[in-house]
């Protein structure tokens, strides 16, 4: 079901990987929504190739891009304008990585190199795209950010590892970012904190799968899926939220209220 | 812009007064949408004539009922079922009186019949609601209800009484009953925490005109509208938004999230 | 272990039961550390002879008192001020009442009678007694007000009922109050949300077994006792947490603060 | 007024540097209440020698760390063991700085190796200090460990820039570390949110003075001194709080909760 939400509107999505990733279906739901697309991921994950189908799908631009690297971010901000002959109205950032988490090092235990780059890419990545798109003066007024968190950020979950901090940091990058963007720019930037989800990257956590039916059967509604994700994401990226920022919006069938019974 | 957002669902709205009113836009916007509505306020508030306009406008059928009212909320449910010949999907409740703060009554000296009718009319009413709606399994499946409430629920403000700590145990029953028909039918509950807004209600809090100003200057967005508000609550009815529930959601222009500088 | 923290303090302590009860161990512990103390209950609480003991223990006046009763509470203060010859330094609040839980009553078909006595007893009742210690200004400066809560106030557990939404009631009066009396008299307010404990009143409690025993199990600590809970209090009638005010304090073993894994 | 509260205890303290240091106030109070201490800062820090005078004062051991360096907390760790001959049973982490700050970057023109270094020093090293006592199981059980922030970290203040973010960072590092440490050694950890504080550290943040000023006027208590703070610090040191952790204590007069008037 489509309503022309997003016509005429102009976004970049971080983090499609394959047809799992949430970045993937908002992509899809994007462009059925009316939207003009740039899609973006590094360039190891593009020489997959998969990504080709997407872009041919939702007539998108591909860019390769380090989230980490400003300047891979300023020139990815650069080509989505000149593709767009414009302003941008809408960014996803689904962009998350833990080597500790890969090489299943105990959180107590943890490699501080791999902790830095949890930080820089998963987090710090998020200021450096918001950082750069400010410089330009790349987005349009009311214009909408918004980065992919996890409740761990706000609860300790023993299997989230260093990532949970990196997503409390990502959360709170979001409103201290929020405030300027919002006053001088009128831009809003949300999280939303999405119920576990078995993407590639959501397999890639320790116990995600019982992680995964646990939240669920406590869900009342139960987990919230990568469709369900993408249709939200569409409501975030339309003028019907304008005036929701720097939150952290539970899209997660109940979850983060549920006590335990 | 109308998008079809609400095309063949069915809502009760609670509450509006006057074209102020933030369920009277929401009413417009809803019906724009393509929802059929029935309206409903208390027998006085019908009597004084304005809603004809609005029910005329908006094809909806006008149901007196005063929300305290187990009886006529039983009623309500009852007429609006039969008058769209089946359940319900949307709710919105958008309710609240205090006569501690229409008399003037400072939060240290309050009445206590008065303290326990701000809460019977401001937040029980919600119960009510929901529990009669929940023995007539009168919503649809998926189907959404939301509350109004203020930040004071969540903060102190003064100026806000006894209204504030009726908004705390009215977010509190958004949970409770939210986890129970969350599990059991699928039905999501939410509040909706405004920016203080300038309708008849709100003009009747000591220091509104104030409070406004003071929220508008620091919301790094400014106040969200009762315009604003209706887009945010077509929304939450859509199937958008379908696993978001026992939520406050901050429709504030960032005002929740910002300190004081 | 007693310290003197409360040498030449005066308190009330509501609630004490019977040796389960956190008020009956928070006044023994009040008394080792030099304070001295009114016990209330209501007039059956008294009658049934066990507070006695107490009182004699720790030398405490007994005076009965409904919390719901204003011109009873009026009266408690007035002895306890008359007994002390002077100011009141502390005070806990440990009173709640669900008849809708003792009777069985699910929360979606609540007896609203219940539902508002649930309100009365365990939450206006806390506003009642703050505003008669207020009218009467009967508070030392830096004095100290305590009441308990439960979890189930900020997340939804099923079988908590109604007393849930009390708790989030009372919550927040001790927001609102706190501002008033914090800035004209700077009298502190608190709530204690406490682990499940074992007592008369946590007993009738229906599935407060299981609940005792999950809860213990999350909390990185396990669950904190009645005994600990005493210590706590102790600590927040003292001077060393006079800044402390209008907050929910999780003394919990980590409870809140841990997800499900 | 001392109590005794910390008789035989043994903890280490971080960050003092003159006496505005809410470190230096701990160190004495920790003193008084008669804790046996190691005191700690950078080589630099100690080289201008004031800590000198509170080493005396307190019968303290005076170890140079830094505290970003992982080599360095283990040396101190093993340095206070020595010293103690034993186990340690508190301590406190106030540290922080940001060349961003500092050199008066706004966040929205932010350079990252300075942002990599404010979280570092101010967050990681946090971690680090866990990290080093875990590994070498140094805490006693029932151990205390506190690390001072600031709302920021919840909240949006511009003029706090990046040290919002590594607050934010903290904070979780404090719940993620607390439930491992919590469930397996007993060992409890929280954050202590201070009133600004005119320190020498709060005195390099632009627009202190303003912020403080705004604070003790909004704060229904007034701002939490350093000598208060020092007095709560106590309180989470000693057995009275044994049952409280992962949390963010809010020691700030209630502004926290206060909403604008």
């Amino acid at each position: 079901m489509a309503y022309n939400l997003l016509k005429g509107k102009r976004g970049i999505i971080f983090g499609a990987l394959n047809e799992q990733s949430i970045a993937w279906k908002a992509a899809v739901r994007a462009h059925e929504e009316g939207a003009r697309l740039v899609l973006t991921n590094t360039p190891v994950a593009l020489r997959l190739g998969t990504l080709n189908g997407l872009a041919e799908q939702t007539g998108a631009l591909l860019v390769p891009a380090d989230a980490s690297s400003v300047e891979d971010l300023q020139a990815l901000v650069a080509k989505a304008q000149e593709h767009f002959g414009g302003k941008i109205d809408f960014v996803l950032h689904s962009v998350a990585m833990s080597m500790n988490l890969r090489k299943g090092r105990p959180y107590e235990a943890a490699n501080y190199d791999f902790f830095g780059k949890t930080l820089d890419i998963s987090a710090l990545s998020f200021h450096k795209l918001l950082q750069v798109l400010y410089e330009r003066d790349a987005m349009a007024e009311w214009g909408s950010v918004v980065a992919m968190t996890y409740i761990a950020a706000q609860r300790a979950f023993e299997g989230y590892n260093d990532m949970a901090d990196a997503k409390a940091l990502l959360e709170s990058i979001c409103r201290s970012f929020g405030v300027i963007y919002g006053r001088r720019k009128r831009v809003r930037i949300n999280c939303v904190s999405q119920s576990p989800t078995l993407t590639t990257a959501g397999q890639g956590i320790a116990g995600m799968t019982e992680m995964f039916g646990k939240a669920d059967a406590i869900s009342p509604l139960g987990n919230a899926s990568a469709d369900d994700c993408a249709d939200y994401l569409v409501a975030l990226f339309s003028d019907l939220t304008r005036h929701v920022t720097m939150q952290t919006l539970y899209h997660d069938g109940g979850y983060s209220m549920t006590g335990i019974i």
